[in-house]
């Protein structure tokens, strides 16, 4: 896989939008959308380091004297960027050129706002825009090598999923279990863990619950979401929810109706639907048995070099689900007081079907 | 120690400063900010957090209700925070009240730009300014307790700085040394690896080189610059300088100016400098030592919940260094092509003096 040419490709198709969207100057800032473009993985310091592309100019990447080596070793002047230094007692944010013509400044999403208020006050005249609709209509779109890429991530967190009956211990608190399954994720190949929920008993209630020092007792409903970022920048992530010894038969068949929601929401991939329409699928088989008003959140969220990115299965978004996109799919129910559940999965559409990066079992894992 | 008091007393203080500012609403989303003021770690999503002090009314926090569980878990209600919960299908940002006085809205530095340009939308008529006026006054003047915080975290990076020549073995590479060292960050008492730059050879002359596979070998430079977060929030942050073997009588010369450089910036912080006086303290003497063009950097910046906030130690930075300021104190010079070095502590002003949070030797260490 030659990364220079999809990088030089993404500039490529950034600038086309650019017109498109009558934006005249697009200012990217460390994170995944200068990953994605050109492989520089740069930290987010309070110094601003920016990738400005322009019309007719060639693309550029300000940086600090101090980050120069580290730019250069990312390689980034391999996709003809150019690199230009400043000193710390220059204004970063003046090496920005004004643009010839009058179109909007777009700027990364996930600027620092003390950022884009310097810029708001050095370009007064100019209006501003969140650069997502440049970036998000890019990033949603997989090419085969990033499907690839998230493949790897999701055996990845399958292998960790796999192992957690045999790293679970009686008397472990949730903590425990989580370091554990911490260690795991970066031996099976991840680079970086990005979060490790583990939410047992009443704590199962609360959909992002941090671990505690709660110990996980028998009879407990265990939630674990998990995931990670692979070397290459791709995102895993999936849950599964495990039972300590045994369960309530009226958990049990709560669970076994979830399990058909999210089945049902995986084969409706394949429909002509929107992200709202897909929404929707498990909402209404939840709804049908009387869990609808459990299931406080979206039925998922695209993945990528971000977990959470373009396209939501939320309602209100009508954009179509399209060949390349690839997201959660990832319904619950949550009970405060009592238990909760999700199962999730990110799959694909990939030429008119759903391709399931997660293959662990989805029935209730007894521990 | 109170935390419960500690957080009343900064969101009375920001109210106050929110007055003085003709700031008539403040809005904090998660990160550093949002810890100090009220305790809570909240996770920054893609869907809005977000603390809301308004003239006369009681602070809010408005949370996504998937996060409500765990915004209580924080204790943020003990503080009297009203939490107010937001659905999948609404708009967060349409819970902020237009403010009944005429003053600037101030946000987040770190909020993210898409959030930013929706509230600049919805509040279009307002004025916007960076929280960083109110946030940095408060957060850059330590209490007695963040004091003890920072050198508790000074104490667990200086054992792992003692630690280096133990757990170096002659075929490692920057990225086995790097990983051997973030396990003992941890293991130290820090609760997250913030950074670890281990940077060898000609590495060195980048100051915030990432380790890579390059293999350490006899006669290389070594510059280790480390920092984690404690359980309670605070950074350590610390760099030694290290030789493998035996170095040249040129590298050795070099660096003894540089700890006499960084040894008389110290001594410095008990006078009434302002930040760029004490910049000037290093600066000069590797001036006269025909160093100052290799030192690319400024002398130091602020910490405490973040690796770097205010105040930084730059020339431009007027301000006076105060009782309460915690900085760090890091000259260096990177002579591209050969080799850099860097020497860093974590200082406090503390009754006219400055306290030493990192204690281990300034020597060159021979491993």
């Amino acid at each position: 896989m030659n990364l220079v040419i999809e990088h030089k490709e993404r500039l490529n198709k950034a600038s086309n939008l650019m017109i498109e969207h009558d934006v005249s100057t697009l200012l990217i800032t460390p994170g995944a959308n200068l990953r994605y473009l050109t492989g520089y993985k740069a930290k987010n310091l309070e110094r601003l380091t920016c990738l400005i592309l322009q019309e007719n100019e060639s693309p550029k990447l300000i940086v600090p004297r101090l980050e120069k080596l580290a730019a250069i070793e990312s390689g980034i002047n391999e996709i003809d960027v150019e690199i230009i230094t400043w000193d710390e007692t220059e204004s970063a944010f003046e090496k920005v050129k004004r643009p010839k013509n009058s179109g909007r400044f777009a700027v990364d999403s996930n600027m620092n706002s003390s950022k884009l208020l310097n810029f708001q006050q050095l370009f007064a005249d100019s209006k501003f825009t969140d650069a997502g609709l440049i970036m998000n209509e890019l990033r949603s779109f997989k090419s085969s090598y990033e499907i690839d890429q998230l493949l790897t991530a999701g055996k990845y967190i399958d292998q960790v999923h796999r192992a957690i009956p045999s790293l679970f211990q009686i008397g472990d608190s949730e903590i425990m279990l989580a370091k554990k399954i911490e260690n795991l994720i970066i031996e099976a190949g991840h680079e970086s863990v990005d979060f490790t929920i583990v939410a047992s008993g009443k704590n199962s209630a609360s959909p992002h619950h941090e671990p505690g020092e709660t110990v996980i007792k028998k009879g407990d409903v265990l939630v674990i979401d998990i995931g990670g970022t692979t070397p290459s920048g791709y995102c895993s992530d999936s849950t599964r929810t495990y039972v300590v010894g045994e369960c309530s038969p009226e958990f049990q068949s709560k669970y076994e109706i979830l399990k058909e929601a999210q089945e049902l929401s995986i084969q409706a991939v394949s429909n002509d639907f929107s992200a709202e329409q897909l929404d929707a699928v498990s909402r209404d088989h939840l709804r049908k048995n009387d869990l609808a008003e459990y299931f406080i959140h979206r039925t998922g969220h695209g993945i990528g070099m971000e977990t959470h990115e373009e396209p939501y299965i939320v309602h209100g978004n009508k954009n179509q689900i399209k060949d390349g996109n690839a997201f959660s799919i990832e319904p619950g129910f949550y009970i405060e007081g009592k238990y909760g559940a999700r199962i999730e999965d990110i799959v694909i559409k990939n030429g008119g079907k759903s391709v399931n990066c997660n293959n662990t079992t989805k029935d209730l894992v007894f521990i």
